[in-house]
């Protein structure tokens, strides 16, 4: 039913409103980009799915084999681009160290660099895979994961990604590891958040459905986790938006509120 | 009176709603990110605005020196960071030959990267520098020009921007030379519109007033130069809205239209 949806929301955005064939992802070796990769074989046949590796000197072994494992069950397009020697051109270029922080965001927009690059030179549409949980919590980097101009898994939490991939038939050491960034060795996302998906995934619920704190405390949840899970949606809201722009007339783009224009 | 308005626009996005004192922006030697370093250094003091020179290998000299005349004018924190070898790193790591419009769309990310990266370095934030006109049209690489969090001259065109440029003072040459994405040599946008920005503008702001093309015609406008704007406007509505998710829930983000959450 999940499937049968997306499958035909990939279709209405690409083929009707596009008018494109073509769909790039990058495939990291986790299980949302796997799940893109399945959805968007069974809408536009394997042949017009390129999916990129893009590994990073840091980026571990296993995640490459795990995507090739997407490749090979599925029959679609891959190409593999190392991107170290672009970020190392920047590295190298700037004046002062940059700290491994810096360093992940910067690796993840050299990513959409060369997905939206790819789109171009096969006149096909970069497909996104960031999923509800991670945008709420604002647990990516601005301009990169969420640049895609069509996502299939925005509105589905990181659980609901692992069920879809368990009925899409996605390799199973793919749904079963701990999802992670793969920056640093052993760095988990929930170890980064100190909740499990599970237990955020039905607090954000529980708060954009609008309960109070206490009410989520009366369904089991600590004020610890409630307080964590409400400040990372707090302070990421700019993440989800688009950027501000001065209003100096009442043609301003989409941002005068009597007349919108260009919307 | 407009100066005015934006440096209490920048004040007022940076220090009271985001809490940062500094900023940082791309100086190309054109005349856009110029006014915006003049309007930073006003609001916030020279010292307290980092303007980064991101050469690469085919950008032009005179640009460069544009740039530094605007840096030694207001006495701005400046770094210079050629982008050559990060973009090399990329061209290098494609398995094909890459056009040059890939690559300027490439350079135009690289920048975006430099910028963002420096304002984590002095924790600031990164200042837009796209025009209403290059906005309108889609004159400009999505994910790049339109990335920074803020954007004093999103709302005005080209012409009100070379008003505001003479008022506050940017040095003539900038002013008066035509304006170039600098990506091939002898490559000027009103060439590559095939429009005047002094018409452009003027017709952009008919269209958004509501005026259909047969009066526009009747205020002395070509057709040819109606239906090159409409078109422009028309095909790159795309790159001024976010991404398009597929929506599962009714907490779907900001997307949901009869209870809009995270708004």
């Amino acid at each position: 039913m999940v499937k049968a949806w997306l499958v035909a929301f990939l279709r209405d955005e690409v083929q009707r409103r596009r008018k494109m064939d073509r769909v790039v992802l990058g495939l990291s070796g986790g299980v949302d980009s796997a799940v893109v990769a399945y959805l968007a074989a069974e809408a536009f046949g394997p042949e017009n799915v390129l999916c990129l590796r893009l590994p990073y000197r840091l980026s571990s072994k296993q995640s490459l084999d795990h995507a090739r494992l997407v490749v090979e069950a599925l029959g679609v397009q891959e190409q593999t681009l190392e991107i170290t020697s672009m970020v190392e051109g920047y590295l190298g270029a700037c004046a002062a160290p940059v700290d491994p922080v810096r360093i992940g965001n910067i690796c993840a927009r050299c990513r959409m660099i060369a997905i939206f690059d790819h789109s171009m030179a096969i006149r096909g549409l970069p497909l996104g895979t960031g999923n509800k949980t991670e945008r709420l919590l604002g647990y990516f980097t601005w301009h990169a994961d969420d640049a895609p101009p069509i996502n299939p898994l925005g509105d589905l939490y990181k659980t609901q990604v692992w069920q879809l991939a368990q009925e899409l038939g996605v390799p199973s050491e793919i749904i079963e590891k701990p999802p992670t960034a793969d920056l640093i060795e052993g760095q988990t996302d929930e170890g980064d958040f100190g909740i499990s998906y599970e237990r955020a995934d039905r607090i954000l619920e529980g708060i954009l459905r609008g309960f109070s704190s206490d009410q989520l405390a009366g369904f089991g949840f600590t004020s610890g986790e409630i307080a964590l899970v409400r400040k990372r949606l707090d302070s990421t809201h700019w993440k989800r938006r688009l950027p501000t722009v001065a209003m100096m007339s009442t043609t301003s783009i989409g941002e005068y509120y009597l007349r919108p224009v260009d919307y």
